[in-house]
């Protein structure tokens, strides 16, 4: 555990079959005029829309309603959002959804009253935002992004074929979260299983990076172990509320920042699953496994010791007679069993992804540092292949 | 996990070698009038103290000092801080030292504006805090309790024979920490061992409850294994900078509450441990020490798949062949290792215990009900026994 760093999230956090009943200790925090943000209308069949709305009215709120905010939130629907609560003078946006209906709102908080154009000041040049900022709160109907204790928002410019995640700080992130596991109960399996394959890729993300032995990796390996475990259960029995509230709260704890520290981090798998994402509109957590064992592979050598690692704490490989290489392809074996066991994509083709698409793709991945490689556009080009 | 709970720990945390420079940050957020709080004066021989003060001088503050806060924090020296802290209408208490210091600075956080008398109002009634707190900053000098980071206080009361701890809420949180792990350098190895085992008894004592797969044990064990690699090379190289910060980060996450959630938690070896302290006035990790295998040896069939598990997944003991009793075995044998190599106290009598205090530590000992048997008073007088 090397470096300086800090450490503190504001988020409050309601937990458990009961955690609804909390928002009305929260909305008293905040004014009247509420944005209610949410995606495709699951949340009426599913009664929670009802359960809210009748929380939101015994609390005498002025409710703004701003529905179909996509999987991928565009860049024409931040602006939508961002007129549509300056108009309304929002005093708190409540996002119920799934992590881009979180992500979406926080994109919207810090843009509303931004001067000049968000999308090239917040989400191209990365300026610190130096305006008013909309409290978002949240109401958790899907896991895995972790946007409900985190900075995190992604943005998709259709137009410039980029797909673009920022971090936020402290100040952006939401003041509160409910999460209720029940609510992640009737989700789709496609969207269960990439939400459990996201929450692996953050914690391999923070994980492998760096060379010394650290608290965070201890932690992310326990965590990792807590998802393996629990997902295997869920995609049997998706009502088994103590597998999806295991999830729940290890998707949150995956990306809050506590395993980040002191950490490079990776991230090129976001990087190339981003890039995917906006040329095919793909399922995020989908396109993160189409590409992750291609990456891994092409990566492994740089950090050997690490994917050992990796394959004893993480997937109780036996390491005795074995090579650090025997070991590391025996974790990254594992990975491949567990991600055909809960049922990920595992080529980009499914995902609509052919050749032609490739210099889109390596043209909207960004090349970071923190990993144990950095790749050239020639490594994307061939991990794209690889995925095929 | 099950049930309902809710998480926010709103402490800031400025960790590494340079924290310190942050102080001055933190200071602005806070009124002129500082009681600087802490204990014998070794801060004074590290540097600590001159460093800290430069600081206070800089930024204008009224510092008055309280020297003198023992390690176990007697109910006069409580009394001592609340009338200094009342008379010089403070702002902040600043607390530098290790987590008696902490602990007492948040004792009288409370207690100053406390109408009547605190010691029964929040240490024997455990009644809400309902006056004026005080805030805390904390700078760390001495890892174990986990106080930089939580609302935990202890207060000994030697007339009544009686060592207490509180948990307060989270507006009793320190508002920030510094952690720098440099500053536990020079701490005497005694005090170092006894704070190593303070941070695994915490873990532990929230491990060994519960019967579910739980995300929360999960985390827990990360830590454990995280604490006993670093553990092993601080004591053979105390100035071992990854070993000792890897350590203090460990201890603060291992009583944040985190590991906590969705668990009934033990806390039965604190409360034999402190009963003992109060007696003998002993060190506190020690005393924990000299009573843990003991004590987990006469529960360990009350949960025995759980020490199983501790076997297989902290200390890495392969299963095969093994039956339950034999892992729970194994697990606690590699356990009693650990203590002998970082060599904690192992008997009660080394500590000062002689027959004639069992009906005393027996009447100081709260019997619990969160772990796997609830103890008799016979059962403790018999772990008493077994521990000498």
């Amino acid at each position: 555990m090397l470096g300086n760093f800090n450490y503190c999230n504001p988020t409050r956090l309601y937990f458990g079959e009961n955690a609804l009943d909390s928002l009305k200790y929260e909305l008293q925090k905040f004014g009247r005029n509420i944005l209610l943000t949410y995606g495709g209308g699951s949340i009426k069949k599913s009664g929670i829309y009802d359960d809210v709305i009748k929380i939101l009215n015994l609390c005498g709120k002025n409710v703004i309603e701003l529905p179909g905010v996509m999987s991928n939130p565009t860049l024409e629907k931040l602006y939508e959002g961002c007129e549509l609560a300056r108009k309304n003078n929002i005093d708190l946006i409540l996002a119920v959804g799934g992590g881009s209906v979180c992500d979406y709102s926080k994109a919207v908080s810090v843009s509303t009253y931004c001067e000049g154009d968000a999308w090239e000041k917040y989400f191209i040049n990365m300026e610190e935002v130096n305006n008013k900022i909309i409290p978002v709160g949240c109401i958790l109907t899907m896991v895995g992004t972790g946007s409900e204790m985190n900075g995190g928002s992604v943005i998709t410019n259709h137009a410039k074929k980029l797909k673009v995640g920022r971090v936020f700080g402290e100040d952006v992130f939401p003041k509160f979260s409910i999460l209720n596991p029940v609510y992640t109960f009737t989700i789709p399996k496609y969207q269960m299983v990439a939400g459990f394959f996201d929450i692996m890729s953050h914690i391999m993300e923070q994980y492998f990076s760096g060379d010394d032995d650290n608290t965070s990796d201890y932690i992310a390996e326990g965590l990792m172990k807590s998802l393996i475990t629990s997902s295997l259960i869920a995609v049997e029995d998706p009502k088994n509320y103590e597998a999806r509230s295991n999830i729940m709260w290890t998707a949150t704890w995956a990306l809050n920042t506590l395993i980040a520290k002191a950490k490079s981090t990776d991230w090129e798998v976001h990087m190339i699953g981003q890039a995917v994402g906006a040329v095919t509109n793909a399922t995020h957590g989908m396109t993160l496994a189409a590409v992750s064992l291609a990456y891994y592979n092409k990566i492994k050598s740089y950090g050997l010791k690490k994917f050992a690692r990796f394959a004893v704490n993480v997937w109780g490989i036996n390491p005795a007679g074995k090579t650090d290489n025997e070991l590391a392809d025996a974790g990254l074996k594992a990975l491949e069993d567990w991600m055909n066991k809960i049922g990920v994509v595992m080529h980009l083709a499914e995902l609509g992804v052919n050749e032609s698409m490739y210099q889109d793709i390596v043209d909207g991945t960004f090349l970071l540092e923190g990993g144990y490689k950095i790749l050239t556009r020639d490594d994307v080009i061939e991990i794209l292949k690889a995925s095929m």
